[in-house]
């Protein structure tokens, strides 16, 4: 019943992966989602704070732990989660896993959008949960953990149902030997690899877990989502979601187990090595990344700490160019990894319509489109949300007192909603080409730095140097020259960094959208997989092919 | 021109690919080539012997080297092989990428098939050279490194064919904002990963290193050929071939190489721990695969040592039964990686439709099915070729001794035409259950050993703990219960091995068909990639997305 339901969608998306053109099966705009929607999810948000999250369907619990606290209030949210024993989540997923493989993948399929279907009924309480734990502004909560991670976990879902069907589940296969002929009847079977643990960040809890947690269950593996403890709610929201359409279909809810522990107690390694577990999906710091990764006997998919270089060679319109990039400065307060960072400017000026505007005037440009928005007061919180992590501030305090020249300060930036909002304007430094161990990492959060190159060949360089050693998730680059657009493109693709050439107005390079741009491109430092390539399903399951002589 | 030449070849190709029906680009039998082609073959061989192997076009030489033996005659073949500095191979090869990875994937297709083409011209005399280096029987050679490797040459450009133009190479993406529409131009490209390296072994050095040489260069990379240095020559008339063809449509030879070394200088691990080098092929023993499957930066596709176990429950005629199996011991010596091992026959004895056979008696028949082998002279030399390794006839002597009872002894066996031939018989041992350090492992080579179970289920739970502790490249199983298939299938395919049931007569378990069969399901120990599945061509590049607003 489901899979009738549900397949027009499941076959949109299919298309839509293959086609690669602008698809959206989850509206980006709150109003899309009824009149009633927001009131009921804020309420719904409220009645969960201050008490046991009981909605998991998770019983053998050991303890209950919760430490959120808002970015915005500085008050704790004050709601715990149950804890688990380890081998005690690893022992139920077992358990649940062989009903779930052997469900055709149609039908899990349906079941998985059938969850997403049940998640979008709470788009507004999962956007106030995200909200309150990231740091987020509210319409960035709402689309990021809302339609834009639904529609990457449809991505996924609709990739392993191709790729699962990829080849006959049934074949005879007839050997002509010139008197007679062999005949053989096979199958092929995508087996499983066996438990899959996604573990999450503080900044995107839904946005990046779907994709790994929905790409686990379409092939036939059960999950494991380890959130981090500052940003556990709206996950917990989605995995008790995900729980209750598993159960009314049948099957086990500990197939998706939320499994939450605390800064003093993590339970990550532990879980990472347990034998059982055979797919980890990762985002988060290099660090922590490269030792998952290193884990023998594992499929492991990392998103890990990147810096995007921004080259600017010429353009038609240089207000336009610098308003576009400093509002992709200021989103998010430069918390999403999509966020640039090293702006690479040349010495001899930018080339525009109107004449050539020097190094200087260009500074000052970025600079005024970046105060343009933190004083607007119906910007500026809206746009950079707040901070998560008090960890930023003091990164954004010390970059700015390490000697550089700095060109726009970073200060408080007041948010009327919320008083004590941990809200920072962009710090913008410039530096030069030398200042290679100040621009030469990446510094999460609001820093943007301005680095003087000789010329664009120089700049180029020094990006694909950057992205080359210490990765990279986006390029953005602003030219209007044929020659100089190949020459960038081609140098950025070959250290396996894709470039969004020219973008101004109401698109950004933070953005990568579902279905069409592929998330992260795997072949740089900045991680190993991407949001949603083939590589990204099948690397979760074997094929495996069984003959049988026919007639014998 | 080529591309319309060869693209009815790669259509049948990708559709056999998809189909997995039986398909042969290249026909098996001699005859398919022509009259005049064994001859000519003999006497292009037969050219070869004793002097420099000048057909390379690597001119950049630091010396010459050769350590061939015919396991025929025990004569070297007493040809050299220009070795060439690892720097300079590395050099060359980067030299030669671009010019490569710029032309269309259609040409890059056309081009390789028209090598395959071209191979296929020297079937005869390459399978001369297969047999005086790997000691195959020269049907075997001709198949293995003629036809069955060419198809699955042709599997993996079909394979990257379709997989490199899964996405459209140019797309518009519109967004629709309400008033207004976003509008992006985006491309797609699949950036090759760089500098591949295809491990050789001594017994398939054609079939096992032409998936990963293909692979690699269809999907734009260059690639260096590092054989065995006792079965280098076999590949090194492939390589020229593939070089001359490169050549002859504008390309650098250098695009493939092959780098020779001896066995007391190898150079396997500097070739492997080049920065540059990023792709990795090996076929042989696991240790060194661990070994390569170890190194930190690279996509690594392993064939490593396993163990393959035959479960006989039940059968409608066991002669026929034993007799298939008798083949599939004697077949090369059991120096095949899908070579069957270990034999499961439960104490209670073998279901039959003419009554329960004892043990005692099913092992008689498997020991008289294999002495009519190899007492036969017109099928024991032909069958079970020479040992390519005086180590592997060791291990047959030493395993003989073990203690274990004897069923059947290794002994010499006669080749009337090549008397000095280092053919013995396999050793046919009977252990009990308990014996597991005897059977728990890989022993290459004639050596079966049957092991007495307290039932079937027995046999499946041993099966099953060896291959997925040592690996399984196939196993075999005989049953006339439905159930018991059943529970077998699903046993192993748990362990990532492939099951085939009730083969009698002219299909054996050795056998993995091009197109259709998946070779090594990359699952358990006995390897980490598969011929060819997508996961072969897709690791080999990364996709890159690029994005330009549209009339910026």
């Amino acid at each position: 019943m489901l899979v009738e339901k549900h397949q027009n969608i499941i076959d949109n998306a299919v298309k839509a992966n293959h086609e690669r053109t602008f698809f959206a099966q989850y509206p980006e705009h709150p109003k899309a989602y009824g009149e009633d929607a927001p009131a009921k999810g804020e309420q719904e948000f409220k009645s969960l704070l201050n008490q046991p999250f009981e909605k998991l369907k998770q019983k053998v619990i050991t303890g209950w732990t919760g430490e959120e606290v808002s970015p915005y209030t500085q008050e704790p949210l004050g709601i715990t989660y149950p804890t688990m024993d380890v081998q005690e989540l690893i022992k139920m997923a077992e358990q649940a896993a062989p009903a779930w493989e052997q469900r055709p993948v149609a039908e899990r399929a349906s079941i998985l959008t059938e969850s997403l279907e049940r998640i979008k009924e709470h788009f507004f309480s999962i956007a106030h949960a995200t909200m309150h734990t990231t740091g987020q502004s509210f319409m960035m909560s709402f689309q990021a953990s809302g339609p834009h991670a639904n529609d990457r976990a449809l991505e996924a879902i609709a990739m392993g149902y191709s790729e699962l069907q990829r080849y006959p589940s049934a074949q005879t296969w007839e050997k002509p030997m010139g008197k007679f002929t062999i005949k053989l009847n096979k199958n092929f079977k995508a087996i499983p690899k066996g438990i899959g643990l996604v573990i999450g960040c503080s900044t995107f809890p839904i946005w990046n877990s779907v994709p790994g947690i929905y790409a686990d269950l379409i092939t036939g593996n059960p999950v494991i989502v380890k959130p981090h403890p500052k940003a556990v709610l709206p996950i917990a929201i989605v995995v008790s979601l995900i729980q209750e359409v598993l159960e009314a279909n049948g099957l086990s809810p500990y197939l998706c187990q939320l499994a939450v522990d605390s800064s003093s107690d993590l339970i990550t390694k532990t879980l990472s090595e347990q034998p059982a577990v055979k797919i980890i999906d990762y985002t988060g710091g290099s660090s922590f990344g490269n030792y998952v990764e290193s884990l023998p006997g594992k499929t492991v998919f990392t998103e890990k700490a990147g810096v995007n270089s921004v080259i600017i060679d010429s353009a038609k319109d240089l207000d336009a160019v610098m308003q576009n990039l400093a509002f992709s400065v200021c989103l998010y307060s430069g918390q999403m990894c999509t966020a640039p960072q090293n702006f690479f400017i040349p010495a001899t000026g930018i080339k525009t319509a109107a004449g050539t505007v020097s190094f200087d005037e260009a500074v000052n440009k970025l600079k005024s489109a970046v105060e343009g928005i933190v004083t607007n007061p119906k910007m500026a919180a809206g746009t950079l949300g707040a901070i998560q992590n008090e960890v930023t501030c003091n990164r954004v305090e010390q970059t700015q007192k390490q000697g550089a020249k700095v060109v726009l300060a970073s200060s408080k930036v007041e948010n009327p909603e919320y008083p004590k909002a941990r809200t920072v304007s962009p710090l913008i430094l410039e530096v030069n080409a030398a200042d290679q161990d100040i621009f030469e990492q990446e510094l999460f959060g609001p820093i943007a730095l301005i680095i003087k190159t000789n010329d664009t060949d120089h700049s180029i360089q020094l990006a694909q140097q950057m992205a080359h050693q210490h990765g990279a998730i986006t390029c953005a680059a602003y030219t209007t020259d044929p020659v100089m657009h190949e020459k960038i493109e081609t140098a950025m693709n070959r250290v396996f960094a894709p470039v969004s050439f020219n973008l101004t107005g109401f698109i950004w390079v933070n953005q990568h959208a579902a279905f069409s741009d592929f998330h992260v491109t795997g072949g740089n430092p900045a991680g190993n997989a991407s949001f949603t390539n083939e590589e990204f399903i099948i690397k979760r399951f074997v094929w495996v092919g069984n003959r049988s002589l026919a007639d014998a």
